[in-house]
């Protein structure tokens, strides 16, 4: 998500925190998931930030009306965006979802479709040992193709032509879900749209910095120590991370 | 644990508190898992225990020299009572240890068994995803069996006849273990030996309560909703869990 909103906002200063002493959330229930989220919003604010991009799925389908509701700040969650590319890219409508258990269990998705088109159908799968396979290095690993194939095999049987990558970790396995669907289905990854959105948003509520060409500002904060957030990071960012700080 | 410890101190009042909403400690650093440890113990100080078990590996490994530097209530981890165990039961003296990626990287088992017996070989092998596995409920899985075989490969090759199961989880995945490392294989389980251990403390220290007869009586805090805890607590306690309370 950094790369993506660095990408379309390259003057806007950054402040990213991963909550990695308490990750994931993916299995966890919406009570504690709202609970968290607040209390990483509220460490957000301390910087004085103007937006505040929700970018966890489960985060996102759980917690956002909250968030909205208790936190004086514009916020952008991650599905409303997804859901917005599926269904100008989808042809004939048939809409796959993959995501956290969390995520699955909110409907925000089935939600969110009926909302943008009616007429679209949505088909959701839950695959919670996605994140684990991914942290393990297993990304292109034969048994994760193994459990690609078991949880994604009521999805073939659906026709879909758009899968939406419902979690921030499933683009790194991108490899073995094509393998696994065929190269005919579009995938939706919704860290593109969003940034595209944040953009907007903050362009059409004058929100924009007017100091331009300062070069790329962006500072990392994470909850447990943070090797293993660099080390994890990188395959995202696809670059170096410098500094990261722990709170 | 908790089974165990009922079946050693039938007359105790049991007071359990799985701190469900930050698991799992296995992949988090030290300073974190010394931090939700010490914030757990506390917990279970507010109900006046008169004795605490570290019934997590990944705690007893990393935090049990600050919890008992740090507070005043004796405590047992459950590394010390496993690796008693293996030194009875190891005819070879070569012991394998599968564990957390946290524990491994701890040196607990290492140094204990150094301690016990200078002369004991132990080989030490993380697996991830075994907790995982466990929790997605594939634990006779031909999944879980091929990530057994790709984890429990080195430890074929060193000729071990003892094999700790240093996580909670490991347990549960005893099938698919044993297939990979064959039926002569030891399995610890630190549960028993922990619970056994207790027993004598509490009697050598005069500590055992003197009412007697009054029935299990056991009480369960989790810090999520308890839901899913009831689940998987099934599949450790045996039987039902009626009353758990989220705090």
């Amino acid at each position: 998500m950094v790369k993506e909103v660095i990408k379309e906002l390259p003057d806007e200063k950054i402040v990213y925190f991963g909550d990695t002493a308490r990750l994931p959330y993916g299995n966890k229930s919406a009570p504690t998931i709202v609970k968290f989220s607040l209390e990483n919003a509220k460490f957000l604010l301390k910087f004085g930030v103007k937006f505040i991009i929700v970018a966890c799925n489960t985060s996102s389908s759980l917690a956002l009306p909250t968030l909205k509701r208790r936190l004086k700040v514009p916020f952008l969650g991650v599905i409303s965006p997804a859901v917005k590319e599926a269904a100008q890219i989808t042809s004939n409508g048939r809409i796959g979802i993959i995501a956290t258990r969390s995520t699955v269990a909110s409907s925000s998705y089935r939600r969110e479709i009926k909302r943008v088109n009616p007429h679209l159908k949505p088909f959701l799968q839950a695959c919670p040992l996605f994140v684990p396979l991914a942290e393990e290095g297993w990304a292109e690993d034969e048994v994760t193709l193994k459990v690609a194939r078991r949880y994604l095999a009521p999805l073939l049987k659906k026709d879909i032509d758009t899968l939406i990558l419902g979690c921030t970790h499933y683009p790194l396995l991108k490899g073995v879900i094509r393998k696994v669907l065929g190269s005919r289905i579009n995938f939706v990854d919704s860290a593109k749209e969003t940034a595209r959105q944040v953009r907007m948003i903050l362009a059409a509520s004058g929100l924009c910095t007017s100091h331009k060409g300062q070069g790329v500002q962006c500072r990392f904060y994470v909850s447990d120590e943070p090797a293993v957030f660099k080390k994890v990071g990188r395959s995202f960012l696809g670059k170096r991370i410098e500094q990261v700080r722990k709170v």
